[in-house]
């Protein structure tokens, strides 16, 4: 395979709400070394990606908000390379400007997209399975799509439905369902033949540029109108972006397209979306809690999740089990494991309060 | 009365080690707001018997560390009339010592000595016993301690035995009890001739330096090598300190001398010596949680105390019932109402973490 036609653009401009109060609008998870590895999840990311592509072949999108960040945090990468979007317009807009961006360096290029802020523990295996899609979207008009083999009914993922064939390791895919409620999670998992959408995608830019012509051509008209890699290019991006339609990957391209396919892989993978996921891929002491410093001290506490932002604070934790509790200098969250879901309800109500933006 | 022979004394040298974090060694509970009033529990001490004695005859006595605080909340105060000990012998040697400086002044003085953190809410009725117990030790060789009503059978208290004669209001002290086990407390409490010790005392110079004479005469002799009210009195100070006897005024006088008397006084006091007496002091809203900021939001949560040190921070609180939360720039705090007692030896174990000290 020609690695120079090999390009990978990391998603980082997401804001990681149910975060709170690690994860702020400032500060967001992707930027934050939420498992206390000493990486941050950015930089996990690209120390993942790094091998598979030329460093002048990487790319980031975030928020305009968070190129300093970025910079900061990947110093490997090309700073003409890390785009800051204007304001958030969901995933078809950057997917578009990257493509775009990259198809004008490079109209051979095949791509891979994919989010800052995720976990994957089995490398190899995530090394393995990108390797196959880039040399399948060589030769195929394919848009793909990595999937994981769903554990338990979450109604937080969207699910891949495909057509099983024997002994393949690359399926068509049938339908796309995003956040389904419980009963349909339930039946979708007992089937065997759904997979979550990791939001890991493999295509060229040849083929998701004819993608968007046909399922979102007002916005490929609207993305015409700028000039690429030029001086300009910026000041451009800053007029059209107002009047983008705000829509995801998913709804706008995937679920109409009928060249998706579904590499099914057992990353390790986990989106990290919630409290609960970080604790159940966190390291535990002896009582199941998750703590990341050696001035926590715990009793009669089991099963909980403990963070502190501060390396110059201690905390006792007396008496809870299977709790949140994340303390940073602008707030501090005490909450049971199962609400995690409530925390960005929480945060609504904290905006509402006066002045209650500077606790974000 | 002559008003210009009444002195008070406001001892407040204390650690607060059970009010961990928010007290530390560096700013311990009399120093602080613990019940949000807008007043220190030092000041509020002041304004409750300011008016009771001319402003010149009010000392403090606390530990050379906190002298700057002390000036500081109680500018009011005669910075000579601020006193710090140079370590802590506990609380006979401070009463020798004020005795002595006080006498030096005027031989015909009559003594208020009360602590800088205990709360009062009826001050009409204190400042009503304090002027009753000023009238008595005037004409009698007497040393007065005010006695509370037991409420129940608190076993962090020292209990007062005393021989009930109808119509009085103040009676023979028959024996003291420190800190009784449970069942013995509870034989107090319905035994109905027992107080507790609010460790305020009223006496004349002349007789607390009497019974010191007679009951801890080695310390007599090693204050006397003391120059009060002069140049050298700072530095004989210093060299007496470490030689004297760590003992309570209430172990080396109050338990040997005959002439101890008590008045029952029904203050509204609580020593606030616990969270869960802040906890029952403290106003509460309409889950019964007393929050000490507008930034604090409870969901599903009854009957805790919560504490932000800083005004610029927000908490979410969620599944705690009769919990205690305290949160400091150095430390957080979770720990169940009924396990208050146990905060001392939380902060010993985070005491004996290497550098555990940058933690109180």
């Amino acid at each position: 395979m020609n690695k120079s036609n090999l390009y990978c653009v990391i998603m980082a401009g997401g804001i990681g709400s149910r975060f709170w109060p690690m994860s702020t609008t400032k500060y967001p998870k992707q930027f934050q070394d939420i498992l206390g590895t000493g990486r941050t999840m950015i930089q996990q990311t690209y120390d993942r990606i790094s091998e598979l592509f030329p460093a002048e072949n990487i790319f980031v999108v975030t928020s305009k908000e968070y190129l300093e960040l970025t910079y900061a945090q990947l110093p490997e990468i090309n700073p003409n390379h890390i785009v800051g979007e204007p304001m958030m317009k969901n995933t078809a807009a950057c997917n578009l400007y990257m493509a775009n961006k990259i198809s004008e360096i490079n109209p051979e290029a095949q791509l891979v997209v994919l989010p800052a802020d995720h976990l994957i523990l089995k490398e190899a295996r995530f090394q393995e399975k990108i390797t196959l899609a880039l040399s399948l979207v060589q030769q195929n008009d394919y848009l793909i799509t990595l999937g994981i083999k769903p554990t338990r009914p979450d109604t937080g993922y969207g699910y891949i439905q495909y057509l099983s064939e024997e002994n393949k390791s690359i399926f068509k895919v049938k339908t796309f369902t995003e956040k389904p409620n419980l009963e349909i999670a339930k039946a979708f998992l007992e089937s065997g033949d759904f997979l979550w959408n990791a939001g890991i995608f493999v295509w060229s830019v040849k083929s998701i540029k004819n993608a968007f012509e046909k399922y979102l051509p007002e916005m490929v008209q609207q993305f015409n109108y700028c000039e690429y890699n030029s001086q300009k290019e910026e000041h451009c991006i800053e007029e059209i972006y107002p009047k983008l339609t705000k829509i995801s990957i998913d709804n706008g391209i995937l679920e109409k397209a009928k060249n998706v396919h579904v590499i099914p892989a057992d990353l390790g993978w986990s989106d990290l979306g919630t409290w609960t996921s970080v604790y159940q891929n966190a390291a535990k002491d002896d009582q199941n809690n998750a703590v990341n410093s050696k001035n926590i001290l715990s009793y009669n506490s089991k099963g909980n999740v403990v963070r502190l932002k501060s390396k110059n604070k201690a905390a006792i934790i007396d008496g809870l089990k299977n709790y949140i509790v994340v303390d940073t200098d602008k707030a501090l969250l005490i909450c049971p494991r199962d609400h995690d879901q409530l925390i960005k309800d929480y945060v609504q109500d904290l905006k509402n309060l006066k002045k209650g933006d500077r606790f974000m």
